[in-house]
This record gives C-alpha cells, structure tokens and sequence, in this order.
C-alpha cells in the first residue's frame, strides 16, 4: 500500500476552491493519487478529497499543515490531513453473534483491513476463544439491565485505556449511552440488521417476515443519541421469497450485515466518509 | 406459448393432498409442465400451482372442474382452474408521467405480455396520443378535488363498460375508492415509487433524498383499503450516493418502477400469486 | 437542467495539472459543478472531466478554448470543451426488434435523454410507425447478404446527410463497415446480448443456455473493427436458473439490454466516456 | 432443524410421476414441508425433491427404500433417499489464501452449515493454526511440481482416511488429477474467481482488468476432468469501474467467492442440486 497524505475539506462553496487547494498541493510537490469533489448546490457547501502520495512532498506533513491553515481560514474550511501510516485503532463491542465480528477480524488478519484492533469488549464471554486467538484482549463487561451505569462506566474506561479512535457495534445489541455517542460522534460506527428506515427498533427480520417484503436489508450507520437515526454510510439488500422463515432471513442477513458493516468501517478508516447534517458524502 | 390450464389451490396442509390432487390429474392424462408447492408451516397452510398441457387432459375444462370440486371440498380447498387462452383484460390508470404505462404498452405490443388492454384511463390528457398509438381507447376522467365522486362514478361505469378483470395503476397518483378497492380485490395492482414500508405517503423520492439512503426502490402490491398497506407482490432497488439530487433519484427510480411493475403484473396474470393475510405467495 | 461546459482532459500524468486547470477556470470566473479526476498510474495518465456552469464564466466559450489551448499543449492534452446545450445529433440503427429502440425513443421523448434524434434506419420496415409516431424520418435500408456494398454506401450518405455525431446500434445486428467503424470511432455504441467477453459471436443466449449460466447479462461498447472486441462502457446481468428457457433467457435479457444502453447512451451524451487503450474511464 | 428425508429423483417424463411418488409417500405417512419439480421439456426429462419430515413416516427408512425401489423401476428412476441427520464428511483442500476457507470455517463453527469437517488439506502450512483452533485435523501435502504423483497419492489417501464424502477446493489453486475427479463425480466442488465461462484459466482478475469489465463475478461449479468446464452451482458478480486496479479486483472477488462458494455447497449439502448432463437444476 502507498504511504499517503490524505487532505479531506469541506467548506461553504465558491469559486476558486479547486484551484487554490490544487495550486498549494501542486506547490508542495505533492503528487495527486486519487481527487474527490462534490458540490451540494442545494446547501451551496463543498466536500473534498485528496490522496497526496507522501514521497512526492517537498515539506514534512507538519509544515504542509501549517501552512494549509492559512488557506483554510480563508475559505472558512473544516480540514484534516491524515497520514496513511498512522493507523487508527479500532474498538470492537460484541453480544453473542459471531457473525460481524468474525468477519472483521478475518479481514484485518489478513491485511485487508488497514487499523490496529487493540481491544473487545462483549457482554457475554461466548466470543473470547476467537478473539483471543487473534492475540487481541477481550473485556467481558456484562450489563445489568437494572443498573447499566457500571457497565457504561466501565466501557468508557476501557475504550480510553486503549486510546480508541473508532467504535465498531459489531452486532452489540445493546443500548450506548448518551455521553459516548457524543465523544465518538462520527467515529461509532452500528451495523443494523434492517434497511433504514424501514423496520427501526427490535428484530427487524421478525417485522420484516410479517410485511412480508421480497428483499431484506442492512445498513451501516453512525450512532447518535436518536436510535437508527444516525447518517447511514452503506446499505445493502437480499432477495427473498415466501420460502424464507424468520430463520431464513436472519441466516441470510448475517452475509449482507457483514458486506455492509465491512465496507462502511473500510470507507471510515480511508477518510472517504464526510458528514453533512444527518447525511454522509461517501467517496468510493 | 403453450395451451395450458393452470390449477391454483390453497388449502389447511394436511398429509396426501399434492398425492389426491396429482393423482386426480394424471387420471385426467394431464401432463404437467410446471409445478410449484409451499407449506406455510406457521399457519398450517398449503399453496400449489399445477400448469397441466391442455392438449394433454382427457376431458374438457369444464368436466374437469366439476370432478375436480368433489375432491377440492374434501380437503376445504380455494382453487380456481385458468384457461391460459382465455386473455384477462386488463385496464390501466395513469396520470401524466408516461414511464409505466409506455413499458407496459409496448411489452403487450410486442406480444410480452399476454393480455388484452381494453382502455386506459386518465386524469390528464397527456398520454391520449400514446395510446392511442396503440389502438386502444383512451378515457379522459378528471378528478375534482372538490368532488371527487363524479370521477369515482366514471372509473367504475368505465371499467365495468369494458369488463376489466385486472386492473393496474401505472402511477396513477390518485386515491382510489374503498368499494372499487374491494371489487378488486387481489386483482389492482399498485406501484409504488418506494422501498415499502420506507417513504409511505407522498413524495417518497424527496423523503429518501432528505433520510441520505445509499438505495432507492419501487414496490409492486395489490391496492387495499389501507394505502401502501397492501400485500407486496415485488420489489427493487436502485444504488445511489450523495451525488444524486431529487430529480436524479425520480429519474433513477423509473427504470426499478417500470421493472417492477412489469414482473409484478406478468407474475399475476400467470395466476403465479397467492394471496395469505397480508402476504403474497409468488411462484416465480 | 444546468447550462453548462463540459472540460475533458486526458494527458500523460504529471504534479500540477489540476492546479493549473482549475487556476485557469477559477480566472475565468468558472464556478464547478462536478469534477471527476483519475490518475491511471500504470499508464502514468491523467483524465479529468469538469462541468463549469455556463452563466458563471466571464468570457465566451471561444475565448476560454484559445486562452487554455496554450496551457494545453503545455502538458501535451487531448482536450474538448463541449457546450452542454449544443445537442449532439444520434442516429438510431435497428432491424426487427423493438425493446431497446421503444425504450430511447422513450427517453428521448420524455426528455430524459438531451439529445436530437434526426433519422432511424432498419434494414426492415417493422419498426417504422413506431419510428414516426414520434416524428422522426425513418430510413429503410435493406442488406442484400449477397452484395452487402450498396447498403453501406445508403447508410454511410444517410448518416452525412443527418449530420449524425453520434450512432447508436440498437440490435441492428448486422456487421458495420470498418470505414464507419473508424468514422465513428468512440461514437458509435453497440449493444451486445451477453456479459462480455462471454459468448462472443452469434445467438448468445443459446450459447447461456447451453452453458448452464446463472446470471444473463448485456455489454454497451464501442464499436471497432474487431466484432464484440470493443471497450466495454457499461455491463448489467439477470438471475436466471435452470427453469429458463432459450426463449425466457431473450425475454429477460432484453430488460438489462435495455437498462445498459439507455445508461452507456447517457454517459456518452454527458461526455462521461473517456478512452484510454482499449478501455474506458467512465465518470459516473 | 427439522429431522427429515430428501427423497430426490429424476427421470424420463411422463404422465402420473407426481402422482404415483406422491401416493406413496402418503401412503407412509409422509408430511411434506418442501416439495419441487423441474420438467425439461427438451430433454423430455423430470426432476423432483421431496422434504419429508421424519417423524410423519409410519415406516424405517430402510422400509421405504425397499418399497419405493420398485416404483423407481417402473419409472426408471434414478434416485435416493437421504437422512438429513447423517451428516455429510466435507474434506476441504487450501492452499495460501485464507478467505473462503476462514468463511466455511466460520459457518461450520456457527452451525450455519449442517456437515462434519474431517480433515484440512493444504500444500502450504500457511492455515494451519486457523484450522487447529476449530479442532480440525491440518494435512500438509505439498505438491512437487516436477513430480506431482505422490502428492496426488497423499491426498488420496487422506480423503479415503477421513472417509470424505465432499471435497471442497476452497481457492486450493492446484490440479486434481482425473481418478480423484471421477471418484468425487458431483461431489467435488470448486471456486473459481471469474465469471465463467468468462476468464478460463490463470490469472482471471488480471485478465478482467485487462478487458476492462464492469462487473468481475465467481463461479462455484463441480469439477470434472476438463479444466473449468463442469457444471455451475452458483454465479454471482461484483461492480468494479476504472478506479480499481488489479489488487482491487482480487480484494472485491473475496467478497463474492466467498458467498458463491458458501451458497453453493450448502445447496449441495442439502441435497438441492441435480445434474443434467453438464448442467444444474437448483432447487432453492
């Protein structure tokens, strides 16, 4: 994989953006390897993307930065630059089913997915062998369902104690509280087993068996406070039939919550993903 | 196309009911090109779609419906016996937006669809000339919102003047009377231009625009009481990003409307849906 | 829909193109719609397509050409600037089968497609009261498979007398002369009946059938020279199984024919297509 | 899961096959939860499955097996009956790359998949660890390409030890020489990362990039003596555009050899595939 610089903007939209932003990089050396652009004309807003090949810089990334908040100011611009190599580290929450976090783990064993995962955490203790396997710690944290504060606070802890910068629900199931959502705004990010909006709140295949719908979904979101309603950032659909059970559907589900949660979290780490209101840009 | 007759019967499951019933049909010397069973295992009941080469069968359709409906009261059946040559009429309802009613047009000009086409309505005079392309009647019925029992009157004098079996409302965009919903009941085929139960009600584009889906969808049901609560016979989806204003998600979600619409009508003239409750039996 | 110009670049890669390129649009006042940007780094070549909204340039569409040919040839492009209401000219190619002839002349009809539409030729009569319902001349060009030559010569004079940009082979099915072939070169799309590059030459859905596929599919290409050879600009497939018949796979298969000439008819027109080798870029 | 039996026949067409297999399994008793039928009428040639829940039969399997085997005659079939308790011995062969293999894992761990995994076969020592944690015997058996004859031995050898009624060659990327074909005839599955017949042969995403395909695709089919040519299981494909390179196709192809891969043996394990000269019937 190529070390990179990735340059990610948004800002309200006028003429000239492009052309500074690509004259300040091009003034840099900097080496363009991939370019996003998307203009929301009905909010008149700006969202960018640049991927700078890190080689190809003539200054070091602090003094790129340095110099870039100038520009930015004038453009009145929300910017981040991120190096390639400083890999973000990812927080697992489980509950029992294997399915999400098998898959994600899978993927970041084999190198296919660029992050440390430096902890899960899970409700049950039914998922430490595979973990552990993995060589990741694994926090059983139980919740009591009359007093989760415990449960909260201990989360919480341990999510610092590994300086997380992302929060994946694998199929956690259970409820985060408030304050968590905030600190982690855009960077939680849940795999529900429905196609939002359609079948919000508990067993979504149960609902979605008796509409009787001929195609089921997941969809990857991030969590804010307001339950299912957070900006979605993958979705994805199976066909099914009169044929499916409730059981069906929940087997069936399992591959498509994988497929979407993978991408969605894929989408994170690469900084292709911009929020805008309840809405995501997503620059695949 | 072959000559066939199309046995359709629902039933409580029971053991020995596909044995009787094939039995009675190879008794007949009824060939079978295509056979389709289901066991609703919850309800405790059974579907079954028996097309039998109507050269094949020993005795007349009519012969075989009399000694057919001793056995089917023995197992309680609902059944009916088609005669694939005799064409249902299908009458067609649309408003301005001419994509459904030109798919649907053209697949029966080109001999796609097997059905007559006795008239189509309207409430605008937009599609007169389409139509009348095509050599079929064209009934302009505009709808007072004031009043819209006049119209009402006329849909229904309209439609039994032509004696419609099926009825299709090719984006029609108009409320349809209770009396005329339960006319045709399991027999008024609705599209709606949304993923259902997503974006009910109006502009649903608009609403998929504003909730940031990554997929939009159409839904082909039967029309009830109840608007977008009918039973769901088909549906699609579309892939789309931030990229996508409202009107590119309305002109996007054409091409799934018109397909959807298209499997869900042929589906049910081949007598290839069943209703139970609120769901559909589709045996495709 | 936006008056616009649409900018497309294509050049060996280098630092500094798109500083360059978007400092000479933001000078000429160029406020940017969308802006597409792929660096092919195998190739070591850049493509880059701009849409810069027409009433926001200070100065006209010839003036912006002579003022960036310099900087052009600077980087040694391959460049147009297109005038989005400057109507490309698309004649129509047909013989018997109408699906994916009805479904432009819909488009184009409902004013989805931006385009004129001078003339239709067919090497058969069937389609021609379809062809003028719409108001449009319609050529009957028949092929002596004996003497193929005078066909050629008529449907080479036809395409110059309607001053054609743009040809569109919807299911012509007949072998085009190579000289039309490099006339047209990059502007004239096929639409062949398989998912490319799998069953090549004739009769491919038998050749699906024989094969036991599970999905059908449809490819939209560029015609050159070497039949079926082309670059592929759009693909689409269908589920099918072992209950299809030959005649099912035809019947499903003229739906994604349809979709994927309709969509790769719509990139070209927007100027979406670039070609690099034998492959395209396509900025959707 | 339900303790059933699969009664699966096929055979010449003619009247009365439903009706007499039908009649005799009520006879015993039989309640049937999943019944299907194909009728290629080309090949004038019938294929049937029957689920029959066990605890319905008023008769050993044994019994049934002898009764029926003289109906078989009568009708020429050939058939079986199959317990779905005894479960199937899946041998899987592996080579480096981990994705399908850690997928059919995964499933089997999970109880998604209702078979035995007697033994991992491999020609590296790359998956051994992953395979030890599921408690599965690891079989290194690397293979001399100068002299692959006591290689071939090996595998024999250990397929026969572990009594194997299934092998799945999960990405093993190695020949099977013809005996082990013909032994395993029907029961030997392959993945192959292309859209077959699209891309035979080495290197198919290498290739697919090359032809500049939108959409690369995997194909689960049976292995037969000739090189990619047995019959398809299962196909399904993948959007890919100009932006991905190679490296990203072979990533994109995981996701969809994965699921092929895993659709398809699950319908061969539950005894849904039938073969009809080198084409599949599917019952899903």
């Amino acid at each position: 994989m190529d070390h990179t610089y990735r340059l990610v903007i948004s800002c309200p939209d006028q003429v000239g953006i492009v052309a500074s932003v690509s004259q300040f990089i091009a003034q840099h050396g900097g080496w363009l390897i991939e370019a996003n652009y998307h203009s929301d004309r009905e909010a008149c807003w700006f969202f960018m993307r640049n991927e700078i090949l890190a080689e190809s810089l003539s200054s070091t990334a602090e003094e790129f930065r340095q110099g870039f908040s100038e520009l930015a100011r004038r453009f009145n611009m929300t910017w981040q630059l991120r190096d390639s190599q400083q890999r973000q580290r990812v927080a697992l929450l489980a509950s029992r089913a294997s399915h999400c976090l098998a898959d994600i783990l899978h993927r970041w064993h084999s190198s296919e997915l660029d992050c440390d995962i430096p902890c899960v955490i899970s409700n049950h203790e039914t998922l430490r062998s595979m973990v552990e396997w993995h060589d990741i710690p694994f926090h059983h944290v139980p919740v009591d369902p009359e007093d989760k504060a415990p449960a909260h606070a201990e989360i919480d802890r341990v999510l610092r104690q590994y300086q997380a910068d992302v929060v994946v629900l694998a199929r956690y199931m259970q409820i985060i509280p408030e304050q968590l959502c905030r600190r982690y705004a855009a960077a939680m990010l849940n795999i529900h087993h429905s196609f939002l909006p359609s079948f919000i709140g508990a067993n979504p295949y149960q609902q979605a068996y008796q509409r009787g719908v001929k195609l089921i979904g997941a969809t990857c979101h991030y969590v804010t406070a307001e339950l299912d309603e957070g900006p979605i950032i993958e979705q994805d659909v199976v066909r099914v039939s009169h044929r499916q059970s409730v059981a069906d559907l929940v087997r069936l589900g399992k591959d498509a919550e994988q497929r979407v949660l993978a991408r969605g979290l894929r989408a994170h780490l690469e900084d292709r993903v911009m929020l805008h209101g309840n809405k995501t840009i997503v620059f695949d």
